[in-house]
């Protein structure tokens, strides 16, 4: 496979925006396509049949672009439908935010009592503690849905009351469990790490996956000898199903630079 | 037109069985079918012209089915799309929750101070003050976007300190103009009337839109002489482009009753 081809990024919105952010610091040679579903987001309340239908799709137009690698930067698909990502990748090494969440979350634990925040689906799926326990069955996992954090990042409200005692009713559950890290499982969550670290405390370990994948990334491209030479500049395409209102504010909130052009899809 | 055939009630997602449960208190013998596009909900964020493709391939689907009027049940839809219902409506007729909350507040604004509360699509399309304005130019109307209140309904924190606080917050600038009558301009809101009555104060009407969409609905087809006159039992019918977590749950919350079957249309 040619080392010069991109990566492909994908996700349901523009929160993969954060993975593309890490991706960006920790591979500067590296080329990009990114993919977000905006016309159909969110898909963390969807249910699995259709989160696997637009999945499918998803990876079949990445795949038309001729990636060298798909990442799947949203963590309600890795949750559930990585087996059709799997299928459809048609070889091209593929990996997620949860296999690299988890693996952080397993090595950053020092007493082993993880606390996971997702989407409603993530959290049903289970997906993480299976994860997590087949690194480490001895971990113990406490999960928590926390459906109001996306909404809560795209009105902006990243240091509000509300946000603050929206967090503070989630957390409690989770803090009871006296857990000593805490993994952020949904691409939106690391705009609200400083928020998230005041209402968790001082003694209490964020696992940002965005951060985690990006480093992941970088291991298995080299393994693969699949990294980029440098021999062109590093290109970034973002393509989105909708340009919806306010999406260069929203996306370069997380992108955390200028988003460029962006192309629009129609399904 | 057969006055037996159902009406036919649309909206991006659940919301509009706010409007369906007005429906059959206020038209006992009226068939309806309800077509939910949960598969994309929400609409408020996207595009118009995401919006206009959605809503024209959900009007199809319903002329398919042969119903007798057409309620477009979702403000988003209502705002930027109407054009698009109108065009494809074949004649058919149409109303929608726009027409019927501009109404009600014309006739029930006591001082002619008017807010509208609704998602951002909504207003920023300015559709609610076009519609009063035609009605009474003179009329003073005050818009505001409450992004969270959805969300916010379907996590079910309807009487919930984190909804006191975020209703506050929207409800400041609106108040301070001293409306006299708010419209809850999105299917959700009606939900939250309790708690907006409080926020709001003892002098506010609030003009809930299922229920004037329900009472325009038996004005419109006693005029064109549509109603049904009851020889078969009223039946109801729910479609819908997901079926989600929890999708019984919520539904019933806003149906007020048991959904019983539901088909799930695969697009």
């Amino acid at each position: 496979m040619d080392a010069s081809r991109p990566i492909g990024v994908f996700d349901s919105g523009i929160g993969g925006l954060t993975v593309v952010r890490a991706l960006m610091e920790r591979l500067p040679l590296e080329s990009i396509v990114y993919f977000g579903d905006t016309a159909r987001v969110p898909y963390g309340l969807k249910s699995v049949a259709t989160i696997e239908q637009f999945t499918g799709q998803i990876v079949d137009e990445l795949m038309r672009r001729q990636v060298k690698m798909l990442i799947v930067a949203c963590n309600t698909m890795a949750a559930v439908a990585s087996a059709t990502v799997a299928a459809r990748a048609c070889g091209v090494p593929v990996l997620d935010v949860i296999e690299a969440g988890a693996l952080a979350a397993v090595e950053e634990s020092p007493r082993g009592r993880v606390g996971v925040l997702g989407t409603p689906t993530t959290i049903n799926s289970n997906a993480y503690a299976r994860r997590i326990h087949r690194l480490d069955p001895a971990l113990r996992v406490v999960s928590q849905a926390c459906p109001l954090f996306v909404p809560l990042v795209e009105e902006g409200w990243l240091d509000h009351p509300v946000t603050r005692l929206t967090a503070q009713e989630y957390l409690r559950p989770v803090m009871a469990e006296d857990v000593d890290t805490l993994v952020l499982g949904c691409t939106h969550y690391p705009l609200l790490k400083p928020l998230l670290k005041e209402v968790a405390g001082e003694g209490v370990r964020l696992v940002d996956s965005a951060i985690t994948t990006a480093e992941l990334a970088a291991r298995r491209l080299a393994e693969l000898n699949l990294a980029s030479t440098g021999e062109c500049t590093a290109d970034y395409r973002f393509v989105v199903t909708d340009v919806p209102l306010r999406f260069q504010t929203i996306g370069e909130r997380f992108l955390g630079r200028s988003l460029g052009s962006v192309e629009r899809l129609e399904w």
